[in-house]
């Protein structure tokens, strides 16, 4: 008997995602906190749930894709929260971003309750998110991702089985870090080029037809040519993200020079009040 | 009547370019302080002057690659130094990396005797130094870039006109900035991936199937992969010219906060001995 | 009726603020999880409660001195914790060393059960504490303060009044903060001097006869001259405290390009294995 | 027979250093590029040179206190510069803050006359000066350093001997290196603890009451209190000097983190525009 899904967070990627896994012909049960948000995936066929409790309940396999770890505490072990009705025939699937010391305690309360954990945070935000086309990075036994595969296929073009679990988020800050790294490196690049008299034209024709061009900066080369950001990943969740970064290095007796530097320019982005913004938009802060 | 070039420097960039305008048609003198390093270009045709006074007598537009400012130093204004032998009919351009403070300065040194000058850095290492897809970074007048022009097509793929004299070297430091960062923040992302868990053939491969691949970790991925650093581009390079972009940050109130901490980085590849690999090694340090 | 006392934690703070607390003439009950580390304070006439809710049920007062907030969380909201006996007649005085936000949370689930709530980190380590001479950093209510100044003044030469709860903690964070940066500043004093041909006496010779000097100065320079480094406040607690300090700065939008700075060496000095010795010992790792 | 001195060099720190050797009966010839700075020692009894040759020719010993390395070559090795009539007998005593490296430059070309060559470079500024209460960094021969005392002892409190040529300028760089340290972290620390409810005085009084106190901050309380920084030693000088410790570092193979982070603070200050106020005006950049 096909296998029924439950989705937590109807987000700016949740809902897409969820979206997607109903037109391939999932049953899915959805849940939203703000319950308005659940209108669009209700309408293409999805069952709407009054509580994570009552979401759990009515799901073999539940994925949460929510905006953090408070989140994700609220609708698992907060009032009337899935860990209620968690069974050892279940399967908790966290593919929200969060940091590996986060995910090893998540997965060892969820375990308690004798049900499956794997985390699959994923690399790519709104666009491959409405395609379908996430890197989907997943850490956990072999054989859950293994079941869990149909729907990662529908989801994400690839998904990359990184270890065991906590492994997901390992890589996906890994990412991250190189991420913010890559970006603020590039605008401080500009800053650095046009206090010495260079336009920004000319120094993005030169990026960009070399061996540092790549896919992010060509996603973001028009923002920086024109100045406006609208917002593909904010800036806010960025500096959120490289915070988890710069606490799991302290964990994990990692040294982290970058990291530490390109959080304080985020972050410096957020208290000049571009948390809105797309995160190039740290190339105002120069 | 063709133009009569001069090459002084007959280094790992040097020789291989001149190789190139020899090949090309070209009539070049050359010089180098290490006297049998011209051994190759004479034997394809080139004349060794024994100064670079003597180069400069029998050219009409000098051509310089060298280690830094020191060397041009020595070569252009010191004993039998090319300074002597200048005229308003030549054009001294310099193509060695150095930074816009010191341009400006020998530009105007330059110019004192008559003599045109074009600053002419390039964007590439090695390989394309050989094969001859060099980028050009120009900064001078428009005319005298243009009677360059056909030179430039030898060495390069492509000549960037960045504005006037010293704004070639602006770009080049802008360019190593980026260049220095995303190669640090990989190292970094691995380092942190690995304290974490996971392992460098993992990573690499989830970082070149997205939106970060780029051509520079290409080049270097395999080098991390087996962790083996035969130079492209040495460490004590990559040191030197961020030390150049911070010098220039300094003198110009650029903000770079990531070029002093990717500087750090490469300094400290440089204390470890790791001066003569390729700067991709820095990875060692972490 | 005078009022009776809790204190938990009999570690390196905690034992002697204690023992001046009952040499004072109060009636002491106290707890502490390895229970062995009661035996010099039950000799000098504390009563040994088995859990915190017992030492909640015989006190007015309680006075917390632990190693951070998981110790906090788990003797006040942990089985047979203190928060189950808490009454509104009552006080929680916080001295342990946790952020402003914990302090925050802290504060309000204690309020809700009718209780006060005080906090109150020291300025001092180990000497300090023994001589009754710390320096207290109070937040709260003036009243509240108030009642509590008697014991205070044993156990300290000063209390500051910083503001509300958490302010103590902000206060505590920042000297913190200015702590390690001078401590981190000595060391790389020392570190690049040397690599600049002088010696470690002759600088500190130099230092500690100028306007630079100072007491925290004066008690490492022995440790600094002999590279022996017998702990009085050991770098773990350091590293610790500036990873609150950025947490902090992130929390609150403050800047903080020196804490992130001498995090990282702190960091560093826990990785090389310096845990246990003084936090002077992080000048090993230049 | 009495040495005749030379002083090159008439601006904020040297005038009142040249005064004390006047009113301690030295005879002195005087030199400063803008003549008019001149006026006040003529008056005390200066002998005013119209150059630094016709100075040299007059002088036995020379002191130096210019504002750099470019000062410094200028006067010396300039036209109708002072390396003109150099002698054997003859000493040069540079006071002038350079680097380690600029100094080993220039006591090879000055012992290249014959001269001999002391480093010579000062703790404290603008009131120390004038109560010849300075602190003497001395790098070079003990005979040397020794014939020099009887000036010294005019101009300072304390001479340190801190090895050969260049040592002087080393300390003197490492002294400013834990002095932009120390004034950093403090106005950091008013920065973070402001925006965590804390104010200024009451941090202020906290720091000056512990082990922290100096007597740096003790000179700085009044500015931070008030906000109004009077210039002792101005920012862009601090800038300079960081500037110098990063060069420095880079050179000898030194790592600075919290130097190069320092040098961020204070260039950014001088981008801000407070070159002239005093350096505590770091405080306003947070």
């Amino acid at each position: 008997m096909a296998k029924t899904l439950g989705f937590v967070g109807m987000g700016i990627m949740g809902l897409p995602m969820s979206l997607n896994l109903l037109r391939a012909g999932f049953q899915i049960t959805v849940f939203n906190r703000t319950a308005e948000r659940c209108q669009d995936a209700a309408e293409a066929g999805a069952t709407v749930a009054p509580t994570p409790r009552a979401l759990a309940e009515a799901s073999d396999i539940i994925f949460l894709m929510l905006t953090g770890p408070e989140a994700v505490d609220m609708v698992v072990f907060g009032p009337d929260g899935a860990a209620q009705a968690l069974t050892p025939s279940m399967t908790v699937v966290n593919m929200s971003t969060v940091s590996p010391g986060y995910t090893r305690k998540l997965a060892s309360r969820i375990e308690a309750t004798g049900a499956r954990f794997v985390d699959a945070p994923v690399s790519g935000s709104k666009k491959p998110a409405e395609d379908g086309t996430l890197v989907i990075l997943a850490g956990g036994e072999e054989t859950d991702i293994a079941e869990l595969q149909p729907m990662f296929d529908v989801m994400g073009k690839r998904t990359v089985h990184c270890g065991p679990a906590s492994h997901g988020a390992a890589m996906k800050m890994s990412i991250n870090l190189l991420l913010g790294t890559m970006m603020a490196g590039l605008a401080e690049m500009l800053h650095f080029g046009g206090k010495n008299g260079l336009d920004v034209d000319t120094m993005l024709d030169v990026v960009m037809s070399g061996p540092l061009a790549n896919g992010l900066f060509q996603l973001k080369e028009p923002m920086l040519r024109t100045n406006e950001f609208p917002t593909q990943f904010p800036a806010k969740h960025m500096a959120k993200d490289l915070k988890f970064v710069v606490d799991t290095a302290y964990e994990s007796g990692a040294s982290a020079p970058c990291a530490h530097q390109v959080l304080q320019l985020f972050s410096k982005a957020v208290a000049q009040g571009l948390s809105e913004e797309d995160f190039a938009a740290v190339a105002k802060i120069f």
